[in-house]
């Protein structure tokens, strides 16, 4: 399969590394390590061993990249005004996109711009960083479930969940995007938040009693959210506190959006917070917290500009 | 009068200062401003006209200040510790002690140490800030608000709100303490706690329709809290947004709180939101969004440990 990575920050190259080490042919789309990987390939470090790709498709131009069968976007969100100049010269007739991005909005933006038959979704549940140029670190995780935009199970998604397990890793195809897409919130929206904002790391959150009380309120804010939204089945009532115990086995875990903040880039808010806002008081469900929370993250926001 | 100032911070040196001006005997307790006050004495920079005081008492131990009429505590919360040991050498059998401290508690703390027919409490309306050692900036207000703690009208505290009129401040003798400090603490919730942790100003705060609409919960739940707590008459309706056209007014200000975790000082984080909340919960109000902001400032607080 020939896979077009839009969006090689590290997930991109993480999963694009795996992808080629398991025998698809993929290209990368590359500002800031393009160079580095012409000359020296991909490097991955990884608990699980590190690995090195010495030939690796990298581009700076999407128009050079070719038609692809599945593009995968794994860009920030605060860059999606760039999806359609970056992914429309990688289609053919038949290119799937999936993305991996974070939050909501994504699946019906890419259905908006390229055609909602062509948009599957994923959540990915991996812990990388960037190195240096050309090296990415795998730290932990890696886990996706993936499913289809318009809902329902389809063989293209069975076939996608397979090809990411042929190259190492957990992957299950979902009938239910939707509810994958919450319970991936009830996660981000508290501890994206909390972690960006206070500079604490989730373990620090965890260990002090007053902001883990915090955090579980916060995730039972957006489990009554999720649950207002029509879902195959309702979140269940044990699954905010597996959720803590499982945070708590990641040690001091610095979450996406905190080091976004620390190293001044723009934070996902729109996806993370504004639409699951915006989706919950459509269904007449106000999370009062959660609001609090993005209204402190956008005045951070404001007085950076 | 002979007048004691102890926590001699900006507060403390500016109100200090305009008694002395104003024909009064007063003793500061110093540190940091120790030897620039005895070699060059006091001086106050104001809108309202600088001043400079050549002969000041400047001591820096309580037990050579000898006792005086009225004690005057301005010192952060987050040193309370240390009341006892500084205000019993000043205490003779008629002392009074007048807290200009923030937030709760603060008179039911002297109270148990000193008795409570010697406390009165008030809450002070002033942005003043401490220049270089010798040298105290006042911004802008100075009005005070003065009562019995145990409540009622007396004539020592009409006398003593005569004493601060004569040096040149606005200040009236209040019946009902107790609702004072509530009212101040409609202002002094939001603003502190959101400026500490998000590092914008009043002014930044207010112009972000997000933000704003943050304050005015977090003042609405407050305005709750107080009325639940038996005052002599409810504080009324329009409060709230007359407290917003107010900090409007005040342009890009820091709050106090700001400034301590600018400075890398410690927050008041028991007068202003534990002690607050708990006397909220006493009377089965539940205070979310403060309880919010109050873990998030205390998280700020364990890291920084």
């Amino acid at each position: 399969m020939k896979i077009g990575i839009v969006g090689a920050g590290a997930l991109g190259l993480y999963y694009g590394a795996l992808l080629q080490r398991g025998g698809q042919e993929v290209r990368f789309l590359l500002r800031r390590d393009h160079d580095a990987i012409r000359d020296q390939g991909l490097r991955v470090t990884s608990p699980a061993g590190d690995f090195h790709l010495e030939q690796v498709q990298g581009f700076r131009d999407p128009a050079a990249m070719g038609q692809v069968d599945l593009v995968l976007v794994g860009l920030k969100t605060f860059a999606n005004p760039h999806l359609a100049e970056l992914i429309e010269p990688l289609l053919g007739p038949k290119t799937c996109i999936l993305t991996l991005q974070n939050g909501l909005g994504n699946e019906e933006l890419l259905a908006r711009l390229f055609g909602a038959e062509r948009v599957l979704g994923g959540i990915a549940f991996l812990c990388s960083n960037r190195g240096a140029p050309g090296v990415v670190h795998h730290l932990d995780q890696g886990r996706i479930r993936l499913g289809e935009f318009r809902g329902g199970h389809s063989l293209r998604a069975a076939t996608l969940a397979e090809t990411f397990r042929q190259a190492g890793l957990e992957c299950e195809a979902v009938a239910d995007l939707c509810k994958a897409r919450w319970e991936k919130l009830v996660w981000n929206i508290p501890f994206n938040g909390l972690c960006a904002l206070t500079g604490a790391t989730t373990a620090e959150l965890l260990a002090h009693g007053p902001s883990r009380a915090q955090v579980r309120a916060l995730m039972d804010e957006v489990v009554a959210a999720a649950n207002a939204q029509g879902l195959s089945a309702p979140i269940d009532a044990g699954f905010a506190e597996r959720m803590l115990r499982v945070t708590e086995g990641m040690g001091p875990y610095r979450p996406s959006m905190m080091i976004d903040r620390q190293e001044g880039r723009p934070l996902e808010l729109e996806a993370i917070y504004a639409i699951p806002l915006a989706r919950a008081k459509d269904k007449g469900v106000e999370m009062v917290r959660v609001r609090l929370l993005h209204a402190l993250l956008e005045v951070g926001e404001k007085t950076r500009d």
